[in-house]
């Protein structure tokens, strides 16, 4: 199933995407459903049956998840990436947050900071969990996943890099776009394996990477961050980005006003976002 | 004004401490009450005078604010606490952030992980944001400030050195208490500035700092802060601890099951915590 939240006069609302169409449910929410379990799945199914549908192109996407107990980010994911940034290989995720405003849907405009104009993408995979947990050993981690969907982990590099900790570039209001669908686990190959994970900037792709290649695989970073904390419907984990970012290119390629940028990810969809300088 | 979140039977419930009594009032919350300036506070005060009173001893506190918008700690803001640490003193304040399945409320018990013993404690002032805003400048800071409440920063101190990134070792659950009282800035000098900051191990006091001693002071951090993140009613900020910790000692010393731990900030009270082992 492929869901997200939609929004309309009366408040954000659930909805259900088949084909060219959307089933909204109004009184519903993704987070809801994240924690519901198979009958909660079965009773959206049913609702999205019975309800007139709207064209997919008609409606604005919400986040999937506003003010998500936890946002978790996996800093180096993909050997090529570390490599890019001079980081060497890890054996442990390197974990950081996200705070929820810095969070928008797809569509609404990502802006670039006045206080630095380093402004860079970065194409992720996001895990949405499902009845989620702790102590969850690695073969059974896929069962606490809901589904999945698209991150853009928008990064201020200056300020990234301004203290050994990555908190301040990462957190910038208004730079990161999730959503806007998600896809439940049983449309995917197990783990989301082998998806091409894309950023295209301007029409230009600046990364091309597969989740095939994650140092840290789905089932092995969930596994891993329940060892630290309860993990809950509905918490967000961004499993890190290929190679192909802005910042070691030569010249350095950053986001500015006016640009177009867009996350694919095979088997879930695309995430759209213009590019504002902040008021 | 002196602040508080009580547990009652039915539901969490703002008390407002006099003396050895707190008045009760159902149905209001201290984050509503950061957001709402003075017209809440004078709202706050009026019901507080007409609303019988229960001892101070009597009452179990809750967390001051449930799931703040941003948890955000500030790493090294003592210079003689980085040195202990071997860390350079710092220029830009390192950031890092806590998700709310890591906190809990005066009294609950701390909860020393199986994953590793290295269970430590950080004495902590911290800022509670009132009306909170995006680019404030540091002669205006203070105005963006509700309160103070003191924080125990309990760190796992082998996660937290899994990876460059600190998130990990500050993110077990139930490991970060918070409150339990919230002290308006009229109560205390401007910017918390002068204040004994010390913890207290099982009787014995382990950290015996002073605010007098911050790298960053709470105006240069909240105007720091908000040059990258909109600050808003509720959110908190952790403000560092000063030298004392557990890790570096010699023999290292880490809580276990059976301590107390015992966070004292001057005029502002104490925050008090069992250690218990992971069930």
């Amino acid at each position: 199933m492929r869901l997200m939240m939609v929004k309309t006069p009366e408040g954000d609302a659930l909805g259900v995407v088949e084909g060219d169409g959307v089933a909204i449910l109004p009184g519903r929410t993704l987070r809801e459903v994240c924690g519901g379990g198979e009958a909660a799945l079965k009773a959206v199914a049913a609702a999205a049956a019975a309800a007139p549908k709207v064209p997919r192109a008609s409606v604005k996407a919400a986040q999937p998840v506003l003010n998500p107990g936890k946002f978790i980010c996996i800093g180096l994911n993909f050997t090529d990436h570390a490599k890019e940034g001079g980081n060497p290989i890890p054996d442990y995720p390197a974990l950081f947050l996200r705070v929820p405003s810095s969070l928008i849907a797809d569509g609404e405009p990502m802006v670039c900071p006045k206080a630095s104009p380093t402004f860079d993408y970065e194409a992720e995979l996001t895990i949405v969990i499902g009845k989620g947990g702790r102590h969850i050993p690695e073969d059974k981690a896929l069962e606490a996943v809901f589904g999945y969907t698209i991150f853009n982990d928008g990064s201020v590099r200056a300020y990234q890099r301004k203290s050994t900790q990555w908190t301040a570039g990462k957190n910038f209001d208004a730079t990161g776009p999730i959503g806007p669908e998600v896809v439940t686990c049983d449309e995917l190959p197990d783990g989301a394996h082998g998806l091409a994970v894309r950023s295209i900037l301007n029409g230009k792709v600046m990364q091309d990477g597969n989740t095939s290649d994650f140092i840290f695989s789905v089932a092995k970073v969930v596994s891993t961050l329940s060892e630290i904390m309860t993990l809950e419907p509905g918490d967000m984990i961004a499993t890190g980005t290929p190679a192909g970012v802005g910042y070691p290119r030569k010249p350095p390629v950053f986001m500015k006003a006016g640009d177009e940028i867009v996350i694919e990810i095979e088997g879930i969809g695309r995430l759209t976002n213009p590019i504002v300088d902040e008021a």
